[in-house]
This record gives C-alpha cells, sequence and structure tokens, in this order.
C-alpha cells in the first residue's frame, strides 16, 4: 500500500540480497524509518519488541528471518532448529510466527544444506507473496459484505466499520486482513467511514490503523477503546471486522486483548461481527481458544509508559499511571466462536465453526 | 479520606468561610494540590474544566457554587436563577449537578434574600455532609456482598474487584460510592484486590482511583481498559462495582464510557455487577436510559493528547493519535438495567428495576 503515495510492502530483502529491511512501526505515526536486519538475532528482537507487530507481517518476517539463520547455520540442521525455537519463543500468541518458521524448516530438510541460503530466501519471499496474495483475495470475498450494507443505505450515507488493532497492511506483507475489505470497497467507489479504536496499551489503532487509512484517502475516526458499545447501541456501527493472531479449527478467536469486548457489544446490538484472516492464522490442531491458546504477559510498563509527540516534535515517553501502582498487560484475549459472524479468508466467507471452516478448508490442504 | 495520613474531603469552604476550596484533580497523582475559588464564574470552570469531576463531588461543589450564586446575586431571584443555569449547564450528564443546585433554589427561595448567603452556606455543608454519610452507608451495605465473597474463598485469597473509572471519593466529598465497600472491606480486615480500569481518554482510574487506593493501602493492579473481560473469562474478578452518572428509576445506568462493555462482559461470564450511587443520582423522571439521557460529547483533544510526568518529573503532554486523524469522545454510554445485578444505595440494595428501586424508594421520599 501507499506512504506519501509510493507503494510499500512491511518486509523485503534489499536489492543485493543480502538483509531483510522492515517498516519499523515503532516510530510511526511520527516517523516513517526503515530498519535494516542481517542476523537472526536482531530479527528475534524486532519481532520480540515489536519493531514489527501484526500476524502476516510476524509470519513473513520470520520467514525472512530463517533465510538469516540458514546463512548463519553452518549446514548444520541442529543449529538451524535452534534459531528456529530462537524465533517462535519472541510472540507465545502469534499462530503465524510457528507457522512460518516450521515452513522453512520443513523445506530446508528437503535442501541440500549447501543450497539451504538460496531455497530459504526464495521460500521467505514465497510466503511474503502468499501473505499480500492472501490478503488482497480477503478484500475481494469481505467487499460483498460492504457492498450490501451499501446497498440497504437510502441516501448513500457511507457504510460504518469499526475496527480494533491494526489488522491493516501493517500487520501483513501486504493489504492487510480486516483493511483488506475496507480498501477494496474504497476502491470500487463505496463510501467507508472506519472506527479506529485506538487499542491501548499500545495504541497501534490510534497510531497505525489511523496513519495507514490516512494514506489511503478512507475517512475515519479515532475512539477510545470504551467508546465502541455506546456507539454500537446509537446505530453507528454497521459492522465490525477485526484480525486474529490465532484462530482454532473450531472458530474461536485470539486477537488483541479488548477484541472480547466489542464482540460482545455487536452480539448485544445485532451487529455483524467478523474476522478476517489467511489460512496460515489457523491453529489447526487447536479445539479450544479459551483453554488452549497462550496468551502472552507482556512488561507492565506498556500500560504505565506512553509516548508521543510533544509540541516541539519531539517524542518522549510518559508516566500516565499513579507511581506507586502495579499495572498487569496481558497482551491478547480469545472470542468465542458464538460470538463471531464470520472468517474471511482466502478462500472465501465460512461460519465460524469446526463444519463450516472444515468445508472451506478440507484436512488435505490444511498445513 | 487519607492523604499522605491525613484525611481530606474533596470540597470545603475555608476557615473564613470566603472562599470554596476544592482538591484540584487535574494534577492528580502527581501534584496534590488545593485551588481556591471565589467566584460561580470560577466554579463553572473548575466543574466544566474537571479540576473536580465524579457525580457526588459535582454535585457538593456545585451546592457551594450556589453559596457564591446567593453572594453575587444582590437579593436577586432572576439573577441566582441565571447563575443556576450556568451551573447546570456546565455538565450534561451528570445528575447531581442540577440535583444539588435546584435543592439550593428551592432552599433560597423560601429563605429572605438578605438571610441568602448564610443560608445557603449552611445548604452547600449539609449537602456535603449527606453525601458523605451516604456514601459511608452504601459502604455498609455493600460490606456484606464482599464479605459473602470472601466467606466462600477456601484459602483465604483476596475478594477481587474490578471498577471502572473514579467513584472513589475523590469522586464525591468522602468515602466514595463504588470503592466505599471496598474500603469498608478493608477496614473490617477483609482481604480485597482491585482491577483498576485506565478509564481512558482521561484515565480516572490509572490516576485517581489507584491514588487513591495506594493511600488506603488497598492492594491494586491497574489494566487497559481492554483486559476486564479476558480477566472475567480467567476466574479474576469476583463481583464487579461501578458508579453512574445519572441512573433512571427503572435502573439503567448512565456511567463513564466503556461501562457497558464491562457490564456485557461480566453478564457473558456469570459474574455479579453491581452499581453503587446515593440516592441524589437517581433521575426520578427518566425511564428510558438510552433514549433520554443526554451523553456529552467532550473536545477530541481528550482522545488525541495525553498529560504526564517525564523522566525529569515535569508534567508534558504529548500528542499519541496520528496528527492528521480526527478523534471522537462520548464521555458517557448507558448500561441497561437488564445487566444490572443490583444498586447499591444508602438505604440498601435494590435490583435495577422499577418496582425494587421504588420498594426502597417510594415516591413520596424521592427529591
Amino acid at each position: 500500500m501507499r506512504v506519501e503515495g509510493r507503494p510499500y510492502r512491511t518486509v523485503w530483502s534489499d536489492a543485493a540480497r543480502s538483509k531483510v529491511c522492515i517498516i519499523d512501526q515503532r516510530h510511526l505515526p511520527w516517523n516513517f524509518s526503515i530498519e535494516e536486519i542481517s542476523s537472526v538475532a536482531e530479527t528475534a528482537i524486532a519481532i520480540k519488541d515489536m519493531h514489527v507487530r501484526g500476524a502476516g507481517c510476524i509470519g513473513v518476517t520470520a520467514g525472512y528471518g530463517m533465510w538469516l539463520a540458514a546463512r548463519e547455520s553452518n549446514n548444520s540442521m541442529a543449529s538451524l532448529r535452534k534459531f528456529a525455537e530462537l524465533l517462535i519463543a519472541t510472540r507465545p500468541t502469534a499462530r503465524n510466527l510457528a507457522w512460518a518458521v516450521n515452513r522453512q524448516l520443513l523445506v530446508l530438510g528437503d535442501t541440500p544444506t549447501t543450497d539451504w541460503e538460496h531455497r530459504a530466501l526464495a521460500e521467505a519471499e514465497t510466503i511474503a507473496d502468499e501473505d499480500a496474495t492472501w490478503c488482497e483475495l480477503i478484500g475481494q470475498h469481505g467487499l460483498p459484505l460492504l457492498s450490501a450494507i451499501h446497498k440497504k443505505k437510502t441516501r448513500g450515507e457511507p457504510v460504518q466499520i469499526l475496527t480494533h488493532c491494526n489488522a491493516g497492511w501493517l500487520a501483513f506483507a501486504d493489504w492487510g486482513s480486516a483493511t483488506a475489505p475496507i480498501y477494496a470497497a474504497h476502491r470500487s467507489g463505496i463510501p467507508v467511514h472506519v472506527w479506529v479504536d485506538e487499542t491501548r496499551p499500545r495504541n497501534q489503532g490510534a497510531r497505525l490503523t489511523a496513519w495507514e487509512l490516512q494514506n489511503e484517502g478512507i475517512a475515519h475516526t479515532v475512539i477510545v477503546d470504551n467508546a465502541g458499545g455506546h456507539l454500537m447501541q446509537h446505530g453507528k456501527v454497521d459492522i465490525v471486522i477485526t484480525g486474529t493472531d490465532r484462530t482454532t479449527s473450531t472458530g474461536d478467536v485470539a486477537n488483541k486483548i479488548g477484541t472480547y469486548l466489542k464482540a460482545l457489544a455487536a452480539d448485544d446490538n445485532g451487529i455483524p461481527f467478523y474476522v478476517a484472516l489467511p489460512s496460515s492464522t489457523f491453529d489447526w490442531e487447536c479445539t479450544e481458544g479459551l483453554r488452549q491458546i497462550p496468551i502472552e504477559e507482556r512488561d507492565g510498563n506498556e500500560v504505565s509508559l506512553m509516548d508521543g509527540m510533544d509540541s516541539d516534535g519531539s517524542i518522549r515517553e510518559v508516566g500516565i499511571v499513579n507511581p506507586e501502582s502495579p499495572s498487569g498487560n496481558p497482551a491478547f484475549d480469545v472470542t468465542p466462536a458464538r460470538l463471531v459472524t464470520g472468517l474471511i479468508t482466502e478462500r472465501g466467507i465460512c461460519g465460524a465453526n469446526a463444519e463450516s471452516i472444515a468445508a472451506l478448508f478440507p484436512p488435505e490442504i490444511r498445513r
């Protein structure tokens, strides 16, 4: 998607094929900066410390990380596996991470070690390309949902979409999951307006989703995470679309903390609640989200400290919690399948239940 | 309640009976400062710009404001009414505001104008005393709820209470509404732990409730507003208690934006959701919260700018939203009575429905 008019992906290999380039998302929306990564250790830090974040983007970065791992492994499968473990351990909830790393391990296991570096880079590029293509397909499959809402509006008012966190193109290689139908609708001339949850504690909505939408010229309003229920009660939301970091084969959805509360409000107000995901986000072995999906507990400083731009244009960090008080910081929650209207995937839309998911993704095509 | 060991109320008249003193809550938790107010205009600013905030505290401040109004009215009822209108217009959702102002108008209407100043001060003190007494009674009536939960714990674990915003003593003259049962439990030796919603956009939880609880030595953890649902799903919350800015005679509850989402989560997880209020918060004429209670829309800058303390100990304001993006800021939402387990009042606990409320507050004692 575009940054000041120029197209970008979130992760790519440099022209000399020696480094991985990422958009360092920690500095957005204030500074658009690109970080060059040349080792597995740097890749792990970039994922763990959230220079990159978001389901697909973590997976694609890890795919490239395994290319760097192949280069650093001295032809040793034991060493490659160590690097794989290091990468997988960076974020416990994210499904795409293990998915991309294990995919590289499988491919490299069938490749002569002398060819590892070349093969791993090719696979990393394939993972990135697939991610972008899948997200674009999610956009095409989700578009009719927004188009149908638009057709029911008598005076051409915009379709009102609420989203939580950033499941935009910054969270993938390109296009995004939750945002893909929005971008598709906007490009096909359907008027849309997006309510952007700021998404505490890291404010990915206020910082990233808002920045993305602005760069693509899409009308939006940032709101606090508390506001969505009230807007739904008053008919100001037509549809909720979020992303997911891990989805069970039964349709339970782990996503950024607070998603569950929006799903409850949508349910209480009869508003459709869709989750958009490429199939790489499914955890096929997992059938009970609340019991089985590990929820990352992050540092309480993410709650108690906030960075932003002061009136001089400097980025500063300020304490926003009573200094003597401890903070808790669970990073994700699980929305039970019963609250999810449907899943928008690269193969089409299905219900959030084992049968419907299996019909769209029969076991033989799962990986 | 105590600030560094010394007891305070939030609002009082100075020793010379010439000014109103308030704790200026804008500077907490970093600076405990007292503001002296000597005119109605200053009172209106203090309420509108939230030097004071919270249901009871706004009412008590407005009560004292009417004392200053009596002094400035030159014995003119027309002038007194103008001041009354000015005060009532400062915050549209708060019920206690109009309640206190109208109570003063009624009293002064029966008082010779030469005696206005003296009578208005006496009434302001009565309003403050009643508020404090009512909150203390709310604590006594709510205590058995916490005590019953504690008795069911097999290993003496603390009772886990979640609260939203600040319905603590800072929101009243003293004791608080939602916090009163917590303070009562703590003083009677029941172990408690409070999950404090930070309460965006103005962070009254992270700044005020956390500061209050710390000053009273009560265990607590600050969480983002997104986290409560997840904690409830995992059995980490025994009871939710919030305050309210206006409650209908049928039990619908207007409170700080986001309260509705917590009520939905409590309902979904079978957790009791109580609302604590002195009867001054009831709007007896109001029967349909969602349709009838006006919801204040505040400046979007409250969402996009955040103040806090930097590493040098200075208070700074930083922008935390993509600079080109607009922000929306509805300040309250309405929790339908069906989601409220009960109302804790100064006369006891009742169900959130017209019959139960009428049984506890028969029409002849309503005012």
